[in-house]
């Protein structure tokens, strides 16, 4: 699958950039400046060679032009960037891993969104696309280390068919497992979530990951 | 510790009630009923036997009494209990388990708050308490069959001193691991991944527990 990363050069856009590379998708790793898509997409090559090699660099229009398109900017340019390219996103899976957050003293807090989530705002933003939310909780870093494997479960929420787009690229990856979690409404449960994980990383010593337990194969509905 | 459940007779209550029964606590077991309180210790006892030796029946009044309670009725009672006890609340530790919830065809949704959480909202109806919001993501179920080693991770947010003693409380539990992760302002993200959460049950099969790999014990601010 030809994939678009928006906002690819930065730590979440490169990491799940070379991460579907890693796996066999063409990624396009966009930027609103092509020439730093091509700046970042030179290090992956240097870094992990053959396996990254089908990344390849563009601007945001053309990560946005992909089959399906991950949204991958820092949180608060998700939505201007996701109604910059609305047209271009009208019909495809768009992915929103990003969620609003705060540092205040020795915790993460959620940052409230007047839509709900995040994930709600961009559905706004993009009205044609077919939003999911998916990501939220695997550290940028984790995802750009191609020797580390991931063993984590990824809880993905939003439109029907394009969800079922992405528990597949999810299952696709080595040690990561897709969960069923539903619609959209439930975005606000994954981003709300990861500022009390992060803090748990805070106060514990580590970097936390998701597994949860007791559940078997998805269910055909 | 001498314990109060608030809304004791219902499944969250009975479950959180013997549990902490089984593991030493005194635990008053409130309803607004005393008679219907007394009929599920006799359930539990009768159940559970010397295991649960520590449990007595009582009002809510008398819950409210206790070093420190948890509020456990249905979560749409959460609010006007915790209002109608705040004198009795006050400069304890009070634990909100409760998250609000609606089920849309196949799947659970989280009901938005106007205070930010239902945890929140418990804050406001009792200032003086000290709230602390823990246990949403243990199904009641499994809470309540102490024949069931539990194994799961759970999250405590809210009041410093109080989440101390909460941590405390969940540590005591075999096989519960207690998670810092923040002030009360996480209790979003605690109460909204439950339907997140709980929807992950209906489409998969089994039931799901969390645990967060990579991380270790907790840090000293």
């Amino acid at each position: 699958m030809r994939i678009g990363v928006l906002g690819g050069t930065g730590p979440a856009g490169r990491g799940i950039a070379a991460r579907l590379a890693s796996v066999g998708h063409e990624v396009v790793v966009g930027s609103r400046d092509r020439e730093r898509a091509q700046h970042v997409v030179d290090e992956l090559r240097e870094r992990w060679g053959e396996r990254v090699a089908g990344l390849a660099a563009g601007t945001n229009d053309d990560a946005a032009s992909a089959d399906l398109v991950v949204l991958a900017t820092v949180w608060d340019a998700a939505v201007s960037t996701a109604a910059a390219h609305a047209r271009q996103l009208a019909g495809k899976p768009v992915v929103s891993m990003a969620n609003g957050l705060v540092k205040e003293g020795r915790e993460f807090r959620p940052v409230p969104s007047p839509a709900g989530s995040l994930a709600a705002e961009v559905q706004q933003a993009a009205p044609g696309a077919r939003v999911v939310a998916a990501f939220h909780l695997i550290p940028a870093a984790a995802l750009a280390d191609l020797d580390l494997i991931l063993g984590s479960d990824v809880l993905v929420v939003g439109d029907e068919a394009a969800r079922a787009a992405v528990l597949e690229l999810v299952d696709g990856i080595p040690e990561l497992r897709g969960l069923d979690a539903g619609s959209l409404a439930n975005a606000l449960g994954l981003e709300a979530f990861s500022a009390a994980l992060l803090t748990v990383n805070l106060r514990h010593k580590g970097e936390a990951t998701l597994r949860l337990e007791g559940i078997g194969p998805r269910r055909t509905p």
